[in-house]
């Protein structure tokens, strides 16, 4: 889990963290509904000691709780913890991605209840309300409070 | 780079193409503007073979391109195609939740060239242009055209 802990990256740690490609989506599972361990294991296919080994390493991360439903035999459900669920952000947009360039058709529609819309979320900077291109972002290395330009742009 | 292809899933599709650990971190580094073989290996630190198979499979993806810059021996610089830009999104978002997570303070920070802020970007509907929550929305099944409502919300 540590392969990448030289990379003073945010990425790089949510990386260590979220892992590999089942633990991404066993997260995707987890938040839209799926609680039990025989749920994932369907909906995924994964082998049952991978799945359990990463059911296990997502709940020490603290990204899914484990509680007991059922006592004999025993029975867990897992539920994301509110760091968890924080998670949808970049799924939502592993989502969208995937829709425009990998997907013949999306496979799975969101709408915003708000509106009633079919979307996709767009970033936007929060201070001034503006939709965000790449070209309008500037990454800092944050040295030291000192803001220091990075090699480019983001 | 076919396991999870029984997966009807844009975001099992993305990791499909995007890959392992290296390949985000790759995209990443192209993303701030390392262009060259030599820059990518001191970066990230990583075995210049499994480098090597990974900005292949990322050419292959169509994610980099790869141009010649120098002849004699041939140097290659791998430039981030339409398709490989656009992951900017899920990477600001991985970004995001590192920060607020996992690092102990933000390793980078983001300006917003048009304010001048120090942002973390939020999701909006493109539609009606209200930041979003995960409240906020509805997953559906996309079949034959007919929306249907999944397992719970996402």
């Amino acid at each position: 889990m540590t392969r990448y802990e030289s990379q003073d990256c945010s990425v790089a740690r949510t990386l260590d963290v979220v892992g590999d490609h089942w633990s991404i989506l066993i997260i995707r599972d987890a938040l839209r509904g799926v609680r039990r361990f025989d749920e994932f294991q369907r909906s995924l296919g994964v082998a049952r000691n991978i799945l359990a080994a990463r059911l296990e390493k997502l709940v020490e991360h603290e990204i899914l709780t484990r509680e007991l439903y059922q006592e004999r035999p025993p029975r867990y459900e897992y539920r994301p913890t509110e760091r968890g669920l924080d998670l949808w952000e970049p799924l939502a947009m592993l989502m969208k991605w995937g829709d425009r360039h990998v997907s013949k058709r999306p496979p799975m529609l969101l709408e915003h209840r708000g509106c009633g819309n079919v979307i996709e979320p767009t970033l936007h900077c929060p201070e001034c309300g503006d939709e965000l291109t790449i070209g309008d972002l500037r990454l800092y290395e944050n040295t030291r409070g000192k803001r220091r330009a990075a090699a480019a742009k983001v």
